[in-house]
């Protein structure tokens, strides 16, 4: 494949690139390209995180080699109790793993590396004391603050937090970091600051960030805003139902999963999706992308009601094989108690 | 030796202790009581140390365990540029131990510690993320703010630096924290703090602050407030003749240095301080103890003047040993060049 490829495949549907031209320069001159997403173990795992599994797709796809970070210790400075530190980084790892076989992605070129193995060390420890002296509270205070929970009295942690996200892209040895935009701040911040102990800066790669079904972002706080992993048929359903989706207006977290999930999803393996209707609302609609559909859905002739039916339902049915898999109950209910 | 004794000999002197209960009941529980002292390896070592010694000397006749910690991550922590730690550390090392000999301190039930080799370890490092979820950034902050070089822009370091120091006394092993009394908040925080991730809190011991030679506190960034180490015979006078000392007024730098070093030391040896005058002023002066000169001081009978050269001469009988160290020199040259 080439360099240009590549470059399309990787930015696919990407909300910014900073460091494009680096980005262009290594596909050019390397084969090996290695990009990290990580993931601090915190609130359990939502229907959000297909989306950057289906971009983690397109980088294997682009030959590129794809670190998952499973951030323990990160999961600990934003919050999650220590005692059950180590339940919660099972669950993600064996969620994670099942969102990614759902999704039939390879694990070639794929590996997970656990935060605190990868972290707690002295070389580790030693350039975080030293990137500390360097990175000024404020700055750091800012780069945490649409990732880090914040409340009136904040810790400490969560300003170690982003200093140990920027050393993260050095120990993993990665040419790119790939996360939500939320992470725009902290990524920003390395890129400043990991120079000053003597490091390169890596290339950032941002996804746009999904709506919620209600309010405008998916928020782990916030548990009917979100579909998560373990919702059964019902509650999904009752969600679904529950969201916002105004008649006409395509702006709502319902038309989201159906633009960047499962349209993404039907594309790939070249079926339609299909909208039942009673014959006398006019029977089924089928839809190959989601352009029709959204055309659709602003000239009112698909009304929300059937597009939630019909959402749902495939909801479900990507949810079905990871409903079977008990161990991920297991570990659920041992993490989130 | 009982342990009321014990208990008088290493509280003597000392502004404050924190625990006072603990300690006279770990006095009599038990035999073994050890105190960690410890320095960040930062501006160069003044006359000032002889202070803390001279009570390190006490907590071993007491028959206590005495540990040294040479806090060189707390020095880069603190502002020494890291590619001259490992001078400065170097340095501090050599300057204690002549301070030591030169009081003819006992070397046994005293041991050196390097703070990197206590603190660059996984458990430690685990500890101190652990830490930093409970620490609340302002308590963090105010703790520091007597010990850390302050500015506008206040970097991270400087707010970690109170947790490494309050873990420092769990991973010393030891029963009690010794400092001065500007170290106040940091004990303080880490009596709060330790518990908190499982630890016992220690007891506090501290010596009062001298006074400068200028000012009202030795510090290190302003040379005339104190004398250095490595300040020749020449500067001694100069700094001395220069300093604030006025007649009939005992709270000066001057008088301070007479009661804790000069008389200290005399004391110890049954020595009296001999202050030359020519016949015309009245002739010479002699004082077996401090209240005395202070009492002479007090009422004008003794002229600053005379004080002053006096005291010059003892100190620069006290550094004539260190004087001799000539690889202290070439160390004082490495790191302060």
């Amino acid at each position: 494949m080439d360099a240009q490829k590549r470059f399309e495949i990787i930015t696919k549907n990407l909300q910014e690139v900073i460091g494009e031209d680096e980005l262009k320069a290594k596909l050019k001159s390397k084969k090996d390209f290695t990009i990290y997403w990580g993931t601090a173990t915190t609130g359990s795992v939502s229907i959000a995180y297909f989306f950057p599994m289906l971009k983690i797709a397109d980088f294997i796809n682009a030959g590129c080699k794809v670190k998952i970070l499973l951030a323990d210790l990160h999961g600990a400075l934003d919050g999650t109790p220590w005692d059950i530190l180590e339940n919660r980084y099972k669950y993600y790892e064996e969620a994670i793993t099942s969102i990614l076989k759902t999704l039939g992605a390879s694990s070639k070129n794929l590996s997970f590396i656990k935060g605190s193995e990868l972290q707690l060390n002295k070389n580790y420890f030693h350039d975080l004391l030293k990137l500390s002296t360097y990175a000024n509270v404020s700055d750091a205070t800012k780069a945490s603050s649409d990732v880090v929970k914040q409340n009136e009295n904040p810790k400490l942690s969560g300003i170690i937090y982003p200093l140990m996200q920027a050393l993260d892209e050095e120990y993993l040895g990665v040419d790119a970091q790939f996360g939500g935009v939320d992470q725009r701040k902290i990524m920003v911040f390395a890129r400043e600051n990991l120079p000053k102990v003597g490091y390169k800066p890596r290339i950032e790669l941002m996804n746009p960030m999904i709506r919620g079904l209600v309010g405008e972002k998916m928020s782990s706080s916030n548990a009917s805003s979100k579909i998560d992993l373990m919702d059964d048929e019902e509650t999904v359903k009752k969600k679904i139902n529950g969201a916002e989706c105004i008649a006409g207006d395509p702006n709502n977290g319902i038309m989201a999963l159906s633009e960047y999930l499962i349209f993404v999803l039907k594309n790939d393996k070249k079926e339609t999706l299909i909208i039942s209707r009673p014959e006398k609302f006019g029977g089924n609609l089928e839809y190959k992308d989601y352009k029709s559909l959204e055309k659709d859905f602003i000239s009112k002739k698909l009304h929300p009601l059937d597009l939630k039916n019909a959402v749902a339902g495939e909801l479900n049915k990507i949810l079905t094989e990871i409903r079977k898999n008990k161990a991920l109950k297991k570990l659920y209910e041992k993490a989130y108690s």
